[in-house]
């Protein structure tokens, strides 16, 4: 049975599409472009590394417009980012009937409430999974440590395949400083798996 | 690294199990029992099908007198269930430093909040995992037909090893009837192995 897998090559999706594999699913990835960069790469080329199929939906630049729009407005990034990640749902639900995402217990954002869940799988009849929710920080860092070897990237320095790196390039097109909005952090990346089959 | 897992020998621990292991884990199956009846046989039973190491931990029947105050006072088991359940992690969390359950993404109980969780790790220092917390009902429908011989029992017709059945004895010992607390519905036992290695 294949799940599609909303896929950004860091640890958490990469993790999430592993748990599925192990429970007999066949992983095909998917990283959302915008067509505003080429962000996808770093993303297939972990996808590589992984073993597992990838492919890049293009959406339209429109979600991700309003998307900056949002975050201008509000001044931070939160409401923007959970409105690509539920517009990309609603879409990639249209044509692919299981779908998951790397979304982790301590996460903020992007997160869908119970009720949006329930209602995009009721209303797409979709299966939507989470593998990572109910897992914490310390769980994660533990494991991804001991299954992976994971590249540290500092926000902003290199073009991630997450929906911020294109956000960022909006951001710029308008005149708007990238840091203003999203506060120095680490993103990363896999590169190596060090334990496949546990 | 162990992990000692809340287990009634029902799918979702079962599964909750079984993930873990394939994160590579141990999986050290616990069965909570208060000293009223003899419930944890059909849960090590299971626990023997699954090739897991399987305790029963005693725990104080104070506990289990308490919940069913709640329960009778209220009408219905939701708060005495999760009554139980979260002195049980409280408990358990003082010699266990990786616990994990089954609760699922549809249950309503038993069920921590996140700031329960939250403080319940960093009071106690422990990891919690409920591994099936990102799963829907139709998705883990699915998964268990496909891994496992699910048993279904009728409630209340078998002693099953979840909090219930020992639940249902003290209210029959204080002259409640439990179909009063407890309608009627259907308990899963795991009683094969379809697919372990997948």
């Amino acid at each position: 049975m294949k799940v599609y897998v909303l896929f950004s090559g860091g640890k958490d999706s990469s993790l999430s599409s592993l748990i599925l594999k192990n429970l007999g699913y066949t992983p095909i990835l998917i990283n959302v472009n915008f067509g505003v960069l080429d962000s996808y790469k770093l993303a297939e080329e972990t996808a590589k590394i992984l073993g597992f199929d990838f492919k890049v939906e293009k959406l339209d630049k429109e979600i991700l417009e309003k998307a900056v729009d949002l975050i201008v407005e509000k001044g931070f990034p939160r409401d923007g980012i959970n409105y690509i990640h539920k517009q990309v749902l609603e879409i990639l639900s249209n044509k692919y009937k299981i779908l998951a995402d790397g979304i982790r217990r301590d996460d903020k954002v992007p997160k869908l409430s119970y009720s949006e869940i329930q209602s995009l799988e009721m209303r797409k009849n979709v299966q939507y999974i989470s593998p990572l929710l109910g897992f914490g920080y310390k769980t994660l860092r533990d494991l991804t440590n001991k299954l992976f070897i994971i590249e540290e990237i500092k926000s902003g320095t290199k073009i991630t395949s997450d929906y911020e790196a294109e956000i960022r390039a909006i951001l710029k097109e308008r005149g708007e400083k990238p840091e203003k909005y999203f506060p120095e952090h680490k993103q990363t990346r896999i590169i190596g798996v060090k334990k496949w089959e546990v």
